[in-house]
């Protein structure tokens, strides 16, 4: 089955304690896109400036990613994000962020994309994810991932979202932002009451956590010393598990629970290169040969 | 098989953002004796003062927990500690320690422990543990605890201690301190090599890293919402996990790892109650029904 994903296209200069890189493919899109490319056909919603490189539309064509829907405006620049990691690999600080044209980002769906039966609305603007939703009323499974800022600033927007989610995924601090409740068990069956039917709370290196009305699991992330570049893991998590649930056309409770252990390792890939370079190396035999691996891990 | 556990044996004041309870039976080698006498029998080397309440041994004596090897002083205090933890009931601030007799505890194992094959040296200066290692020279299996104090202060008799373990537990903000190293995956593989056949990581809520020579492998925590006081949850691992192999008399990695698990639960009961007192509440069969969930949780 076809995924729909709408969100931020990005070019990301990076700076790790060991090496700094620019003019990345960046952006919350871009790595779900990249990441679900191996389970299923992605189809992108996003827009980019009259700077952006061809040669990024030709690698994401080259994954059979669709960009029909990516839609450039030449009177513009692409969203630029700059950031820099600390020693841990996992605080960051955000140096500059210029939105350019996502700041006017008010995505009009092909007409073909609008019978889409799976959709990621990635982190956005909540009243933007709303007007998304309301594009593709047949469809069968919608997940949004979100972040603090609107968590903060667009509550009320992000409660209605919440209403007609299937499921939300975030991060460990944005549960506990969003619910006021440290202990991460009870934060993520607080946000599943909101609405959503399920919840995955993403806790970076210490792996993933699922919440649904029956079933409360965490995996561990997928150990790995070689962590170049965090940016987009979560994307890449989520772009992980939306494939393979597109892919398997079901979200019934097993399914999911493969899915998330699939997103678990496409975002251990992602953070084994800068920007998309590792993933641009990897196949899906690669992510196969890892899930064995990590199904062995978890098998006593 | 019989354990030997050598450490702390404490009166703990504890406050959490919740309730403040004084008097609680605590102490590192009193929370691994607990979870380790769900698997096996242990005798305990430990001391106490005069203000030692009787029922404390009773209550380990009715665990079938060896006490012959808790030494009363009666000239002194027993160590007390208290501590306070913060809503994230993970960070805490130590209020108050008084070592009182545990500052000069010399332990002398009786005769009979000295031919135990499995031996735990709790948390506690590296000379004392070096000492305790050499007064079970026919041991299969020892492993030890330690803590950022030592690795601060006591560096020297530490690495001789490492040279001589079979494993070292340790956490994870000791082991980056350990190090230098913020990656745990690395870090852990590094601790490896400076002696120990395997380490183990507790992370706390993220569950516990395993490493070896030929496995690295992560074990997440059993989901709670219950936390209602995380002191002794590192000691209950260790009490889990070394209790098991003791039980299982060997410690081949396909028995390590199922030892991992057990310590996760004996650690996801210990954080359900002040002190010892959810432990007094579960049987072993308690356990192995979360074994059997825990199962579940991993497989997909």
């Amino acid at each position: 089955m076809p995924l729909v994903v709408v969100g931020s296209v990005a070019i990301d200069h990076v700076e790790t304690p060991h090496a700094r890189r620019e003019n990345l493919l960046g952006g919350s899109a871009t790595h779900f896109s990249y990441a679900a490319s191996f389970f299923t056909k992605v189809r992108l919603v996003g827009v980019v400036g009259a700077d952006w490189p061809p040669e990024h539309t030709e690698l994401l064509a080259s994954r059979n990613i669709d960009t029909a829907g990516l839609h450039q405006i030449e009177s513009g620049k692409t969203f630029t994000w700059t950031g820099r990691y600390h020693d841990n690999m996992n605080d960051r600080d955000t140096l500059a962020v210029e939105l350019n044209v996502f700041g006017e980002f008010d995505p009009v769906l092909p007409e073909d994309y609008r019978r889409a039966k799976y959709v990621f609305l990635a982190n956005g603007v909540p009243a933007v994810q709303l007007k998304v939703l309301s594009q593709v009323p047949g469809r069968r499974l919608a997940v949004a991932d979100t972040m603090d800022l609107w968590i903060n600033t667009a509550r009320s927007d992000l409660e209605k979202l919440l209403a007609d989610l299937d499921g939300l995924v975030l991060n460990d601090s944005e549960a506990k932002l969003m619910t006021g409740t440290e202990n991460l068990v009870a934060a993520g069956q607080q946000v599943r009451e909101m609405g959503p039917k399920f919840v995955v709370i993403k806790k970076g290196e210490h792996g993933a956590m699922f919440f649904s009305e029956h079933e409360t699991y965490v995996l561990p992330a997928y150990p790995t010393e070689k962590v170049v570049d965090p940016t987009g893991a979560g994307d890449s998590f989520a772009g992980g598990m939306m494939g393979y649930l597109s892919e398997q056309d079901n979200f019934e409770p097993a399914t999911l629970k493969t899915a998330m252990a699939y997103g678990t390792l496409t975002a251990s890939f992602n953070v084994e290169g800068f920007g998309l370079e590792r993933m641009q190396e990897i196949t899906r035999d690669a992510i196969e040969e890892r899930m064995e691996r990590y199904r062995q891990m978890l098998s006593f």
